[in-house]
């Protein structure tokens, strides 16, 4: 069983139609926010059972849960092909984000959270060396995880291959040796390849990208935490666009 | 006494001559994660303290220490003048960030570090209705924080007049229904304002800002996590100036 917990995670799947077991309400909650969670609810018809504060902490592993949780059925992965036809369904360039291995749940949360706001139309997680797409990613990334077409992918090196010789893909990966990210045409069909903290990406990875973007740094630290690079991008390839 | 933990936090506070007062260093630590950190406090006749790791585990609450903590000097706050005199001595228009009653210390910390590397000269913090600037907040900002001026100020509104009439800044917020943010103009003195997550900005803040400005929404999800948004926001800043 996949859990999810917080209020906005609960109402996000709610509210995209996610596939869920079960709504979990902790006895004391306050109604005036959850109240939308429970009329949700029961529209669907889902079973809501009510657990003391302990249970429910105990349940979703001492997280802040805001008094709900829901049992939901595992991320459903979509493909490669998916991602495509939903750009092309949009009228718009295909606009694709990549996650080299991170590690940190907080980090894939917050990226899929910014990247369903910058109208990203998917996010490609190699299976192995990443952190798995759990509950904490999904609150993390606001319910944002229920809008987003994300694809789990074998190797990196070769899905890049399929996404420049088949897609017609401009591969532009993020490394402290690049170009300036703003100076870069980022407008056409483009999937943006983002590194694990601290490693940056991988080289194999690194060597086949179409092009490497850098970030100015002008502080006493020089780098930025994985999910501010990937905002600061993902919002030029939006601002180049239009 | 205030404490800093893992091992860029540490690295950071000796290189930036962070006053410190005691390394702590697990007993089994590998050496080769933190002889940098053994040679700095040597060379700085720092007391180094070796702990049994589940002493350090208590000291540090249960956090992800990595092996080592530096109990530390409370973070020495900057005044405004020391903020506009840095940006003066660096020959560029004052830019700061003002966080407006942001709770999260994850928040706080990344933004913190993304201010650093995007050139802010100064983050002022509300003495009130803010987290404490903590442990986490060090870590997360890894290190930025020994870098960063940090001014506590009272009221907000009155420090946003101030910033306005006798340092002529221009004061943006960011919230839903402003102009589009890279369609205004950055390129002058300016104090961004960041809003609390959920919350948004305060009415009388959002009242005495000189622009209000929002980011784009292309998704299910209609906000942006609070420090991805001030980092896209900051890097826009540096973009339009060049």
């Amino acid at each position: 069983m996949d859990l999810i917990y917080g209020r906005n995670a609960v109402l996000e799947a709610l509210r995209s139609g996610h596939n869920i077991n079960k709504i979990f309400v902790q006895e004391s909650a306050k109604p005036g926010g959850i109240s939308e969670i429970l009329a949700l609810a029961k529209a669907k018809h889902l079973v809501v059972e009510t657990l003391t504060l302990d249970k429910l902490d105990k349940l979703t592993e001492g997280a802040r849960h805001q008094g709900v949780a829901a049992a939901v059925a595992p991320i459903e992965f979509a493909t490669l092909a998916d991602v495509f036809k939903k750009a092309a369904q949009r009228q718009e360039e295909p606009f694709l984000l990549i996650l080299d291995e991170l590690q940190d749940p907080q980090n894939v949360g917050a990226l899929i959270r910014t990247a369903d706001a910058a109208g990203v139309h998917g996010v490609l997680i190699p299976k192995r060396h990443s952190c798995p797409l759990n509950a904490t990613v999904a609150k993390i990334s606001a319910g944002a995880v229920e809008y987003m077409k994300v694809v789990q992918i074998g190797n990196i090196s070769q899905t890049i291959e399929e996404l420049q010789q088949k897609y017609n893909c401009w591969v532009v990966g993020a490394d402290m040796d690049g170009t300036c990210y703003s100076e870069t045409d980022l407008k056409g069909p483009i999937a943006l390849v983002i590194g694990a903290e601290g490693k940056g990406l991988g080289r194999l990875v690194k060597e086949r990208c179409d092009a490497v973007v850098s970030l100015p740094m002008k502080g006493g630290v020089n780098s930025l935490n994985a999910s501010a690079a990937g905002a600061i991008l993902m919002y030029e390839v939006v601002r180049q666009r239009g």
